[in-house]
């Protein structure tokens, strides 16, 4: 490729437009848009791509849990491929961009190599997932663990959180073959996937706030989770009960927090990456009041961070301050199932690779962390040579006020078109 | 009266036992009993009250709110009276003694005077005040503020929390008069009461813990409360966004919490009365989420202690506490309307009477606090030398699983029977 050919690479601003304004148009759900995984939603979101990357001249397959995989063809059918891809469900109420950025981006790279008459040397496959989003079916990377045989069987059964229904219903509904999902069944080997490429809007405020349209991830946070958490006290009257006396949940609950708080600004301070967060605390509505110490707390703990030794760390914390505050506080907590995942790296060489084409094409980055987990890490976890490309943001994710603009998704595209336009 | 009389007045432990058992037979709403203020249950149990204060030769009046007043001669009509009394409406699914105790330990008490022969030099009535307990119309001591013209005319328009009907409409329902009500009409003379005396389970573990079956109060807790506050922060994804750049609702609170805690802590150890409870704290139940930074939490606060200028320390800190997080954490606390009631002194002259009889009685007996606020603080509020006589209680009160032992009860009927015998 000379140095006139790759200049003239450039993602497809128009195709961009027109595909989020049709996403837009029938998945509105006011307050923003809803796309429910394996509901009508997705499956629309799905077939709105596949026109797309059939216009393209792209050959479309299906695997038997539904992720779609696009293949531009490469003048070595032979080699490994690049993929490119997301997921386009959305949480309920969420934003248009949360996904499907990463999909219409990889289309968008794909046309604009078209469009300059590239016929990059590896296949490019533009993958589709389903089900990312675990607030429908309360598992994790649903499609992309499926799409690589992954996908724990009992999972099949869970029911989708508002239907009620089993996964494995909605799939068949779908035309789809939940017992090849449960059989391992796949169109995808990981040592044939050359590198994995994930656009992404930033869910956090980093890149807007530096004024940079690009990120590159160097590595996505694992965590260890308690959705279901309790914290036994003691009802008592507010009025009666000496402080020495109580059992109070809400009280007890305050110590935990700011002990994990504490923790949390030593390691800010030591340069260490983490979140902690309880995104949900509640006393119970049916028996709590105004003048009763409260005897009970549900809650629920997400603790992320990339480095293995601090999520270590903190849950080393956790069980200390749970035994200290048991005795102080004469409550009981009953943390309850535990989930997590492991920190998933991603590829140095990809970074290196994708930050040379960003500076060859004066697009300003910076490289960063991912807080949130993705598709991607599944993926990294098989081995595949992965990373992510987040885009600026200005609203957060998952909520209807998400904002991206179409210019900085075309500037992460531009430079993964380069990438595979490459080698 | 001589010495051989005093010994011979005993409170009426089967009446007691009688009336408790017709109480819970028709409000028993399991778990526990139901007596709604206004309602049903309440109603029912001014007739038991009626009917047994009539078998005893009393006279029964009822004010225009209804609250009922059973009169026992004495041998100087003109004297001012001593009032024994104390509400018989509970909180839903509650117990059998808050209130009732009050009401049938004066019967006993009558019942005990009267077996023995005794007529007391001044008339005794027992009283029975409407809706003590504010969870059916959210005020305080509705019927003994309307039974001395002190009620808010607009907490007649207040809807009960269940029916949502008005304080009126009931009334009316009931035969009441509350245009009566809203002109201040009343039956009561505060000058015209010589002392007042509530006889009630103990809410708190005090008496129990020490083995003493007898309280005598010396002051009722005011209080200060927000009923409805709220912490606003802003929603995030859990993972996404960095220590310092959150404005998380529930780690302000928990700073909150913990700095009210310390200060509380620092209290105790002076010695000085108080409590602190946030009874009630959610998330949004519609909007949190488990990978989601909270934004918002609403709470309610319920500080009370003996000693006005406890209140004082407490409500300055925690104004300055709120600044202090608002700007360490970027959130927006909104306290909501403050309510409160002052602290109420109680007689010490009849404490100490309570106490010598006691002594002389052989009954075991202590001072103490009332954390909890009671219709005597109304009636102490206007100049009437009061005191209530807690009863050790195993279980707390509000609850189906309140405990009294009708001994406990018939001793401090006992006691008061010899005061109100004496002069």
């Amino acid at each position: 490729m000379s140095e006139r050919d790759v200049h003239r690479i450039e993602a497809d601003h128009d195709l961009c437009e027109r595909l989020f304004a049709e996403l837009l148009h029938f998945s509105r759900d006011e307050p923003g848009v809803t796309r429910a995984a394996y509901g009508e939603g997705e499956e629309r979101a799905h077939g709105l791509m596949r026109d797309a990357g059939l216009a393209l001249g792209m050959k479309a397959e299906v695997d038997a849990a539904g992720n779609l995989f696009l293949t531009m063809a490469g003048r070595q059918p032979e080699l490994p491929s690049w993929m490119i891809g997301s997921h386009v469900d959305t949480v309920p109420h969420g934003g248009n961009f949360d996904g499907a950025a990463g999909v219409i981006g990889g289309l968008a790279a794909v046309a604009g190599l078209r469009r300059a008459g590239i016929v990059p040397p590896r296949p490019v496959v533009v993958a589709v997932f389903r089900a990312e989003e675990s607030v429908w079916f309360p598992a994790s990377y649903v499609g992309s663990k499926a799409a690589l045989g992954l996908l724990p069987p009992d999972v099949l059964d869970l029911p989708r959180a508002d239907s009620g229904r089993s996964l494995r219903s909605h799939m068949v509904e779908l035309g789809l073959r939940p017992d090849a999902v449960e059989r391992g069944e796949t169109l995808l080997r990981p040592e044939r996937i050359h590198g994995f490429v994930e656009m992404h809007i930033e869910q956090g405020p980093i890149l807007e706030a530096a004024g940079i349209p690009v990120g590159f991830v160097t590595a996505i946070s694992g965590s260890f989770r308690h959705r279901k958490a309790v914290c036994l006290g003691r009802y008592g009257h507010s009025g009666a009960v000496a402080r020495g006396e109580r059992s109070d949940a809400v009280f007890a609950m305050a110590d935990l927090i700011t002990g994990l708080d504490a923790l949390w600004a030593e390691l800010d301070a030591e340069g260490q990456p983490a979140t902690i967060t309880v995104g949900e605390f509640s006393t119970d509505p049916i028996v709590h009041a105004f003048a009763k110490i409260p005897g009970e707390v549900r809650f629920c703990l997400d603790v992320r961070s990339t480095e293995p030794d601090v999520l270590e760390r903190i849950e080393q914390a956790l069980a200390a301050l749970v035994s200290r505050i048991e005795a102080a506080r004469g409550v009981r907590f009953e943390l309850g199932e535990r989930t997590g995942s492991t920190p998933a790296r991603m590829s140095a060489a990809l970074v290196t690779s994708l930050r040379d084409h960003a500076g060859r094409l004066g697009i300003a980055c910076r490289t960063m962390a991912s807080g949130a987990g993705h598709d991607t890490a599944v993926l990294a976890g098989q081995g595949v040579p992965s990373t992510m490309v987040f885009i600026r943001n200005q609203n957060g994710s998952h909520n209807p006020h998400e904002a991206m603009r179409i210019e900085d998704l075309c500037a992460a595209a531009t430079v993964v078109a380069h990438l595979v336009a490459e080698a």
